[in-house]
């Protein structure tokens, strides 16, 4: 795909709330964005309703497309529609077992608060065959991190705040460890007065000239009366220098053009990570 | 699927923006409510990255699973990586050919602004074979409407602003005429003081009761300490004193069974569309 990245990633968002827009999905693009800046490239995130077969099928088609890592978030809870983990068991033809650790980790909450080990509550400890459970500081229902093959499939919770806490504590560590390191450069630059189909010639041209490199504009005014796009370009490399070389080289190409366009250009700016 | 609703959809939100999270996925979730209101069974939302071949391939998957819709969002514009309609194209095994109406509209927005049609240009008034275009009256990029077998296929550009303004003057006054006549009932309440996990015992009776209710509940608060619970329930019916009957009978049970537990309930509302 021409993007100097190795290794792929989907993110599976769960909940029929999210298929029928009650809440919007800010849970993809925080792993998104979180996987991107490890040097992972996000092929797709894929949302389904609350429904087993459905989510087992389709984390089995993305399971063939080989990808190094699957992140999927909600369906770990107490309720009956919280089928995550039976559905990735489905998907991998394991058993869905009572996990001693993350049993432990349930009791334990539980009992802090002197409340009794019910089945709705056991049932957060049942995981896939092999799984390990992600500890949540936040709320109660672990999540899991399972080998298979060449992918790692990480569940977590639906709630942002659990998802992101157990994301910064437990999984992106891990995740570095798996990774080779990576620098990021990320430059931005906001163009007004240039309609973005007549930009668009150059950066056709750039995406065949860099293929390392990632750009695109996003059309903020309207294409016509007056046009105001945002520019991004985005570079990754071993070395942080580099990658920030061919970033600004690559957005000043842009400039240039947008310039001898008759355009005006503010907002320059560069983000290294 | 247990929920009394006869037509399902998905959306695609195409953009590697999205993917990267670089940008919040709100088309999803603003085109998943529209859907769902219309009565409308949204199974799940897809976010590719700009691949024609990836898009094809998932398109073309959901086309097997039969949905009267699906929508996309975002790629109509006039950049390299703007290839919805060549993927939709590719899916159905149709030809991308110049639409003179698509033409005419795209002519028309530039000739307004003394501006020349441009290759860039032209390329947003081709459609796969049988599409028909979708006025754009916010921005230049046409949309797409086209029909393969059961299912209706509507394209629609990323940048919201357009994307809404066509769904409503366009789109959605077309898929009502397709549609049965329908009403929805929401019934809100926020339960303070129960945990979810004790709830849950509730909620799956009723969800096993209800069939053709969708009940769902969101934990705000922490599950151990303070809970707080949102609790969401949705009916539908061609009469809308039924379907709201329905709704505040369930959650009627709901509220009951949370009281008995201790807990105190605010917030209670019922909308019906």
């Amino acid at each position: 795909m021409g993007d100097g990245f190795e290794k792929h990633a989907w993110i599976f968002t769960l909940g029929t709330e999210l298929a029928q827009g009650r809440v919007i999905n800010t849970n993809g693009s925080y792993i998104g964005r979180r996987l991107t800046l490890l040097g992972v490239k996000v092929i797709g995130i894929v949302t389904i309703i609350d429904n087993v077969d459905l989510i087992s099928k389709y984390l089995m088609l993305v399971l063939n497309e080989g990808p190094r890592f699957i992140v999927t978030t909600g369906g770990l809870g107490p309720t009956y529609d919280d089928r995550t983990l039976e559905a990735i068991a489905k998907a991998l033809n394991r058993k869905l077992v009572l996990n001693v650790e993350a049993l432990e980790m349930v009791r334990r909450k539980y009992e802090e608060r002197k409340m009794p080990l019910t089945p709705e509550r056991m049932k957060m400890a049942y995981l896939p065959e092999g799984g390990v459970p992600v500890p949540n500081p936040v709320g109660t229902a672990p999540g899991c991190w399972i080998e298979y093959g060449e992918t790692v499939i990480v569940s977590l919770p639906g709630v942002p705040r659990e998802m992101e806490a157990m994301w910064e504590n437990w999984v992106e560590p891990r995740l570095r460890k798996l990774l080779p390191p990576i620098h990021i450069a990320e430059a931005f630059a906001k163009i007004i007065g240039v309609p973005e189909s007549s930009l668009a010639i150059q950066l056709n041209r750039i995406a065949q000239e860099y293929e390392k490199v990632y750009v695109k504009s996003h059309p903020l005014g309207e294409e016509l009366g007056k046009p105001v796009i945002n520019i991004y370009v985005m570079a990754s490399g071993e070395e942080s220098s580099l990658a920030s070389k061919l970033a600004q080289e690559v957005l000043g190409k842009i400039i240039d053009y947008a310039q001898h366009l008759g355009g005006s250009v503010t907002g320059v700016e560069l983000r290294v990570s």
